[in-house]
């Protein structure tokens, strides 16, 4: 956890529409967005080994949000 | 869009046990961790006006999580 920086998170709540957002607001959505990327990731991780490969692309990801969402 | 750096979302998918990743994999996923967070962050919107501020709070993030997950 923690590889995202706050600010851009900061920046993604105010392009939806917030006046003015809180640095404990920002940091809350990073660390749901991360465990939300890391969920992802390791569903598309199982689908990149089920195709034999190693590399995890675009389509392991499209399809893990497909399976999960 | 194209709020979040690539490179922390890469770390993350390296994080979730990944041997490899594209760079249209990290991008992929930058892409729906920034969907997500966006509609997260018009959530807890509606929920930091209902709550009669401006300022959108955790407490606002962790609210709209509970309602949409």
């Amino acid at each position: 956890m923690g590889e995202l920086p706050i600010a851009p998170v900061g920046r993604i709540i105010k392009n939806a529409g917030a006046e003015r957002v809180s640095a404990d607001g920002s940091e809350a959505l990073a660390a749901l967005m991360e465990a939300y990327g890391t969920a992802m990731a390791k569903e598309a991780i199982k689908l990149t080994r089920h195709a034999g490969r190693k590399t995890v692309k675009a389509v392991d990801i499209n399809m893990a949000h497909e399976i999960l969402q």
